[in-house]
């Protein structure tokens, strides 16, 4: 157990270091030994959990994707905001997801496949906007899947519009600002007005999300 | 005049050469040697048109704004909708426009200001979104500022999406359904049916400008 525990802290040293060299240099310029090095971890250490720099680069993109579990909503178009909204929010705040985010979008990394985020992104969506189509939340014309990938391509962009922009500050405005310029054309008008877009509602879920996990935090 | 043509060459030999060397290195780690050796040009050419590698950058991320004057339409909304298309297909089809728009993605670029690109294509959109509100072709509540940035925004996430899934192959179809899901919020219902959102509307309009730049190409 202890060994395993071991591992794991490990296992996460590496990613943070690699998240900081790739975000620093770039995958391109990036180096294993640069990752080493900032790890502060042996080299066995690192084989035996990473094989290459793009299996590093592939663990960073992949972090991304954890711990977005999220309470289940009556609405499944709500559900579907709070993952955009609470995303957004662990782009502002947790220096590996930002990492991610910004390796998956790395247009000159030659011989890295970016696929990944993308794919699970939108299926994610997908998945969401038929569970809503069931519940009758949406409109009959929407091809799910297209809808799915419209929402991951532009929050992917709204993103690093943002981050060009303004570092981030206005990530939430313009994610609540990209929500009310799609959803009107997919949901039906009947739940659009009982639907919160509110920019503070990553940080909502986040706590809620956050209290359930430890309740102890919560005293 | 000789001597001017020839500058004019000679910078876009060397902006030529510098796009294939941030595409192929990424900004980080490209170096002002590299584009000497691509471009093929002395050292004091170089020089006398960009003092660093930031101005290198720069120059490629604005090559992506030329050329874009469009034919007037009736519809302020069409002239919107051709500019995206249009954007589209010369980023299918022109290595320079590539360049630029990987560049502004780029967000592992320490010290490259990307907000030129962005904030250039919010200006243009915002500008046909009044245009379009005079002739009354939107919506009241339509904010024109706030569109033209989820436009811009949101096209330079599909067109990455579009890269990392199939190489541009799907990007005229991507930006199309970008465009169906975000006009029916912002435009008069009754003028939707009107425009022409299709894939290949970029292709048309491109050749359309072509054709009416050298009539002695159409013949």
């Amino acid at each position: 157990m202890p060994m395993q525990d071991r591992a794991i802290r490990t296992r996460r040293k590496i990613l943070s270091a690699a998240a900081e060299v790739f975000e620093t240099r770039g995958y391109q310029s990036a180096t294993i030994s640069e990752v080493l090095k900032a790890a502060g971890v042996t080299k066995g250490a690192l084989y035996f959990h990473f094989q290459s720099k793009e299996d590093l680069a592939q663990g960073v993109l992949h972090a991304q994707e954890q711990g977005i579990t999220l309470p289940p909503r009556a609405s499944k178009i709500q559900e579907l905001v709070d993952v955009v909204m609470l995303h957004a929010h662990r782009l502002q705040t947790d220096p590996m997801v930002r990492a991610g985010v910004r390796l998956s979008m790395d247009q000159t990394s030659v011989g890295l496949d970016r696929k990944g985020p993308f794919l699970t992104w939108a299926a994610l969506a997908c998945q969401l906007l038929d569970d809503a189509r069931a519940q009758g939340e949406i409109l009959p014309h929407v091809n799910t899947e297209e809808t799915a990938y419209v929402l991951t391509g532009s929050f992917a962009g709204i993103q690093s519009m943002s981050h060009a922009l303004t570092d981030y500050d206005d990530l939430m405005q313009r994610a609540s600002i990209l929500l009310r310029h799609i959803l009107p054309s997919i949901v039906n008008p009947s739940l659009i007005t009982a639907l919160d877009l509110t920019p503070s509602r990553g940080t909502t879920v986040y706590d809620e999300v956050h209290t359930q996990l430890t309740p102890d935090d919560s005293a």
